[in-house]
């Protein structure tokens, strides 16, 4: 099946990165030509999705959220198991925050949408320069799963990861340079779901840390 | 990370070509290392997960079965979705009963559990031969998953496909050589979800050239 090289759907977690990757594939394919996806998967923060609803809606796309319950079911993870403790500093090897298979199953389930609406573009924002420590974050397992997908489901999709080699600094400058800086007030990235975040979760400290090297105030810290 | 090599995890879907290789595994890892697992994904003919609990139950191995709500939300296939007749007939193209993404879905999720619990084989009864046209039961698709799932899960698991390139005729001469024919009277094949079977469905009629021309009699048609 060879789908629409022109249309595009983006992975939107409510998150930094993906939103970003949202305004990538607004520049590129035209905003007529993008949509977005999330998953409601039972993460503890349920404010990531109200965050990619209200970021696809000021893009000006539209916006579907598919549930996916298994992820809850198989449990023992620090973003869907509230028995789990969020980490606060770098630990060695896999971080209790990996729900293993996570971004298979997103990409996957992304395909199958695209596969049924004829989007031949997928964009996820996974970046390998500061993976965080998860191997589903990597170039080499993209494009793995690119080719079983497109094995498995006949399909000519693509799966586009522009993020993948950028530090979270040029990260935060591509995102200026889109015009997506003010978007990232919507966004969230805090490991405890607080807003304004808590400026101490390991996704925060990331997060901060891009911002100031890139010399930008983070737009995030001025909503109160 | 490292599983173990002994442990062996098997996707029942209740039919007969999981329960043969539910017998397979048995015999080639032994019994107290093998599980079962199945996915409760919105299927028309709730049936089929009663056989894979039976199934499992008489062979004598734990069964785990897993929600996966995600593909009755994406709609629009046999399988699950009311709306869409059964094919009875072959067609050109894919089946209508293609549920996209559906076996990477499930070897992925089953990868998952399989990381969790330190298993480091799963067995899927996917046949490359008499395939019915769906792409994912193809050896390529199966290797380049099996890369994608090591890959993004840093996991040494293994990917069996004892059916790969067997014919009917052949699995159920396997089923047999296996101890496994009696169990096939707990199974279930029928697209229309009749027990006795329809005899009519495109799986029915598949299912029954195998036994035919094995010389072996269903012992499913003797169950009233």
């Amino acid at each position: 099946m060879t789908q629409s090289s022109n249309k595009a759907l983006v992975l939107l977690s409510g998150g930094q990165d993906s939103t970003t990757c949202l305004y990538w594939a607004i520049e590129r394919f035209g905003r007529h030509n993008v949509s977005a996806i999330s998953f409601d998967y039972g993460q503890r923060h349920r404010i990531e999705l109200q965050c990619a609803g209200r970021t696809a809606k000021a893009a000006g796309v539209p916006h579907t959220c598919l549930p996916i319950d298994t992820f809850a079911a198989l449990g023992g993870d620090a973003l869907t198991d509230d028995s789990v403790d969020v980490p606060v500093d770098d630990e060695d090897g896999l971080p209790s925050t990996f729900v293993p298979g996570r971004n298979l199953v997103f990409l996957t389930f992304a395909a199958a949408y695209a596969w049924q609406h004829d989007v031949g573009n997928i964009v996820i924002g996974v970046a390998q320069t500061d993976y965080s420590g998860y191997p589903d974050c990597r170039e080499q397992t993209i494009d793995a799963l690119q080719q079983a997908i497109r094995l498995g489901m006949e399909s000519s999709v693509t799966i586009h990861s522009p993020l993948m080699f950028l530090s979270k600094k040029e990260t935060v400058e591509l995102a200026c340079d889109l015009g997506a800086l003010q978007a990232m007030a919507l966004t969230h990235t805090c490991y405890k779901g607080q807003r304004p975040p808590c400026g101490e979760c390991a996704a925060c400290r990331l997060r901060a840390k891009g911002f100031s090297e890139a010399g930008i105030e983070d737009p995030l810290l001025k909503v109160r």
